[in-house]
């Protein structure tokens, strides 16, 4: 499946902590930078996602902003 | 001021397109990694974001989902 | 590729516009329900969205509101 | 009210399951499909929802995606 | 129609400027706030918005970030 | 750190209500009006959010919906 979001990073899980329905995971994609998602119990578990998997951080142009110092 | 968004990337902004009312800014975060952010035209004026400068993309936890091959 | 998103709606294009910078596509996920996106005209591009095509509407859970009358 | 959220499908309510803070809700859209709201505990208490009623999915467009095989 | 977005706030529309195919609508909430809102324009013709009309900036609590100083 | 966010709303914090992972916390803007901000646990503390607290609301104008009566 190939998807219109703009921003496909890939990485490596570090961290997988579920909560009571949703779960944050946290992608290293190199260069000291980690991202965090938020997404439900139920994709942590349909996906399989795992502390050392590679894996890919999704975002949406849209949900992009700009920030400058 | 300090923002509660999870995801903030420093990077290089490689590219800035207005469009009629919505522009496309790409940020260059390293690691071969361009991210591209769909903001206002207002934002980029006021922000007077343009080629060359260093920016934040910033995402919202919520708005991360995770892909796996 | 899998991913996340835990909305993932099978259908036909109907209508494909672009305009400056941002375009809108629109499914027929059947039952009379025509879902639109709102994505860059470059995600257009690269996945050469023509109408008549089958595709996926994709959408992540926490971007679903609920109504009742 | 009207709102201008270019997506609001009618279904009905398969599944209320609450969390600490976040709820999950499934909407049974006819065709097969099935549509996960993740969306506030008090949402859920203010509007009434329990399975078995008629509700609408709402999503605003620049929150859709559109893949393909 | 009751939605189960948290935040409903009523104001006074006192810009919507169309591009191609994204609007920006502006609601004068008061007290020196001016919220901005980027729809379709099929939304702002459907909803038949105009300056000085009377209506309601509406945001799910997954999008509100927080900042401070 | 300046943000391109379009809206960025002056208020109080006058609830913060940790989940197992998310919490929500509430700003009166004044005028009546009350947000609510779904965000991560960690944001809370990172920020050191308490009841009390001048903050702002912070919404791309892309997750802003306009309704009417």
């Amino acid at each position: 499946m190939k998807i219109s979001a703009r921003n496909q990073i890939r990485g490596r899980i570090v961290e997988v902590a579920k909560g009571a329905t949703t779960a944050h995971v946290r992608i290293d994609i190199g260069g000291g930078a980690v991202i965090t998602a938020s997404i439900t119990n139920g994709a942590v578990d349909e996906l399989k996602l795992s502390q050392g998997d590679e894996a890919y951080a999704v975002v949406k142009a849209s949900d992009v902003m700009i920030a400058v110092d």
